[in-house]
């Protein structure tokens, strides 16, 4: 399957100038030929797409590979210098587009500024350049016996500077919170090559606007993160994990209101649909209990500082969903039962697109807790009068839904790409109406971005756009995503 | 003692208009003459400064007394058209100045707005006008078995949109984080009359700029907060109390490094330096245990889930503390003996200004915890320098420390006034050094406005500018104040 470009960005790549030979030779010079990619399609390729899906690519002109803060100003002042646009890169995880060169110019890649700089025990915290994998920090900082809180489903491959464009969230948010949380620090060159230093290793800053929480969710459009200080927790106690089957959506829903509010630790509480694990089971070969005669599971985690505790929480919880019409509540004591559980949470993204290389991961509404069950009900009905599949699955404690729809055979995949937006942005349309927004962990990128315009009001957007332009005036940083400039 | 005002604003009033009785006219019709104070000298007089201590005052021409969000919108636009400032007041519990009207004009009180309108349980928030006092919404969500757990230590007197202005903190923030952590939802009016909704009842929230993040501690200077949605939590489990008695102040800090680490959950963890608790004991008539011996005593408090749970907790968090060279750990297991120790830090303010009218209380630096042995280090020597007396308290977990400074008997007031803020400037200075900042709770205001610049780099102020005028492209609202425009 080969890329293409789903969208017309012709009228905005007129706003940039294209890189000259003489251009190509300046960037190689201030940052090492071996770290410029340029020339090379096969080489170039890599970074012409996110996991947004194969409809949405677009090749870059050139990729910058930096190896420090000083090569990413360099970088930063050439391209305001010359009027390039710049699109930092992560992991190219991100499912809303983010990462991709609309306009072409310079992919800056973080790849190579993947240090672990320090673990500093005494103000818990870890410092760490953009490109560290948020799993390698995970494992680093547990050596330390600390607990690094902020970090997505997608752990095993998203950088920390990913997770920090974009405010990932993850299966924990309802414990520890979003990546915002967790951030103390960042170090952000902004367009005119400028190296901002924001918070630091403290946990209390009212010294004016918050240029970082401004930073923090604006996908790459303010400023390339360059360092980041992150907050560590202790470890936490045991846990256990408890795989809840219903009959119907609305009593899971009911379930987690009731258990959350017993102010037992739950650290995860993951919602997973019929066909979401129909199509999970099949692929990792595990069936469920009770797959048969559910609508819906729940996976609950909770914490415990000792068995004792821990036996008095599941129970409890047990309970709750017992008494809120579960047809039955398994308990995952050893780490193999744990394993096998959650196994089908995280390979959940990888089985759907081996069921459907096409369907579309990028719903990924948020609604109050109280409206999940019309948020669900209104997702179902649109599927069905569209006639086509959809699996849901969410980080249902924080009212966040992910539904997943597959293509239908007859349709071609460029269709596809709209008639899957279209339909995203209807029911992003509801998650308004009941109070919510269209993304909680993916981020606009460029995927989202009509319905989020759609979704403000001009007032609203000229705030935005005003202080995009207080960070960068000639609107050289990932332009076409998020606002649109 | 009368008031006047330290500082000279006669060149930013020249910028604005004044209320002609045409104005005022129009602005009784607006929001009903009952809620207009104008004229009135003495009744003015409660809104011309906030507790950043009797130096700091400036009458206004006009007292508004919004009860609802179309007054608050009203004033905006009249403000607006006519160019008046207009100065955001809460409970004028503020310790920087932020609610003194520096330029005359209409402040604007949310004192009538004070409803709390909804508990809504199944979302976990409780939806709030800006005029709630912090007490009082914690009373109330108490009785539905939460806990609102973003408030500060002058919970008694202050609202909850003042606390949203400054991000405020307190003496929980080691467990529950500042105000920020708290607002899932504001509805804001901004100066030209438009309300924004931001956020809501929801805890994920990537859908653009985070307008929301932006308004949170900025004092009153973008919007006006007509409405505040904060998180609930389960009600803590039991509670218990430590005092330690430390001979000197790096074995307290020490300790502190060390319990926090080992996971047990400390709420509190307050220091108090000799001179502190010398005055607040003698006024509240309760001396504490060692008192002549001890450099400095931490007031820890810890919870859990049972009576086993807390006695394994604080005997660890004791030990630990006594393994660092505590000369004493006293446990207040009674409700009695624990009122008796908090009672101590909760009249510290009180105490302090009963034994010197003219203290200064605006010290607020943050640094990391690490640098506190420092920072305390450079405070007793630049006092020691100076030949003035300084007790130091803090929320030592946070690395917030509050210096407090009396003023000779031989200095004047308005004399007292410039040097106190030269030295708090000249400790920002060191915290800044040390990799702090020179606010965790109280904000920036007036008082420290010009360490606060002076510690940005133009291109940040810039930055900060073009946020400013974003919202606010006249500078009506709370003009003088954080960016000084």
């Amino acid at each position: 399957m080969s890329g293409a470009f789903f969208g017309n960005t012709d009228a905005l790549r007129e706003r940039y100038n294209t890189i000259t030979p003489e251009i190509l030779a300046e960037l190689k010079a201030a940052v090492g030929a071996k770290n410029v990619v340029a020339g090379d399609p096969d080489a170039l390729e890599s970074y012409a797409s996110d996991e947004a899906g194969i409809m949405f690519t677009s090749m870059p002109d050139a990729v910058v590979k930096a190896e420090n803060t000083e090569h990413v100003s360099a970088v930063m002042q050439l391209a305001s210098k010359y009027k390039i646009p710049v699109t930092p890169r992560g992991a190219g995880s991100g499912l809303a587009g983010a990462a991709v060169p609309l306009c072409g110019g310079i992919v800056l890649s973080m790849e190579k500024m993947n240090r672990i700089l320090e673990i500093d025990a005494i103000n818990r915290v870890a410092v760490v350049e953009p490109g560290v994998v948020t799993n390698e920090l995970c494992k680093a900082v547990a050596e330390h016996g600390f607990l690094y809180a902020g970090y997505p489903m997608s752990t095993e491959t998203s950088f920390i500077a990913g997770n920090v464009a974009t405010n990932a969230g993850g299966g924990k948010v309802i414990r520890y919170g979003n990546t915002r949380r967790h951030i103390l620090g960042l170090e952000v060159v902004i367009p005119s090559g400028t190296v901002l230093n924001l918070g630091g290793r403290i946990r209390k800053d009212t010294w004016g606007y918050s240029l970082m929480q401004l930073i923090i969710g604006s996908e790459g459009t303010l400023g390339v993160v360059t360092k980041v200080i992150v907050n560590l927790e202790p470890k936490p106690g045991k846990t256990v994990n408890l795989l809840a089957a219903f009959p119907d959506l609305d009593s899971a829903v009911d379930s987690v209101a009731k258990v959350i509010r017993t102010g037992i630790p739950v650290i995860s509480c993951e919602l997973l649909d019929k066909i979401s694990v129909n199509i999970t089971t099949k692929h990792v070969n595990t069936p469920l209990p009770y797959q048969d005669k559910a609508d819906a599971f729940l996976l609950i985690q909770i914490e415990g500082d000792s068995e004792e505790r821990l036996e008095d929480g599941y129970e409890k919880v047990g309970n709750l969903c017992l008494q809120n019409g579960a047809l039955e509540v398994f308990v995952a004591e050893s780490r193999t039962e744990s394993t096998a559980i959650w196994n089908i949470r995280q390979n959940l993204a990888e089985a759907m697109r081996a069921y459907d290389p096409y369907c579309s991961l990028s719903g990924d509404m948020v609604v109050p807790l109280s409206a999940v069950p019309e948020m669900v009900e209104e997702i179902r009905k649109a599927a069905k009068e569209r006639g086509i599949a959809v699996g849901i699955l969410g980080h249902i404690a924080d009212g966040n839904l992910h539904p997943i729809i597959f293509k239908p055979e007859s349709m071609e995949p460029m269709e596809w790409a709209e008639y899957a937006e279209t339909f995203y942005d209807d029911l992003t349309s509801v998650a308004l109406r009941l109070g919510g927004v269209g993304s909680g962990e993916h981020g606009i990128g460029y995927v989202k971005m009509p319905i989020f315009l759609h979704s403000k009001t001009d007032e609203e957007l000229e705030i935005m756009r005003g202080i995009k332009r207080s960070f960068d005036p000639q609107g050289i940083l990932n332009p076409g995503k998020l606002l649109g400039n």
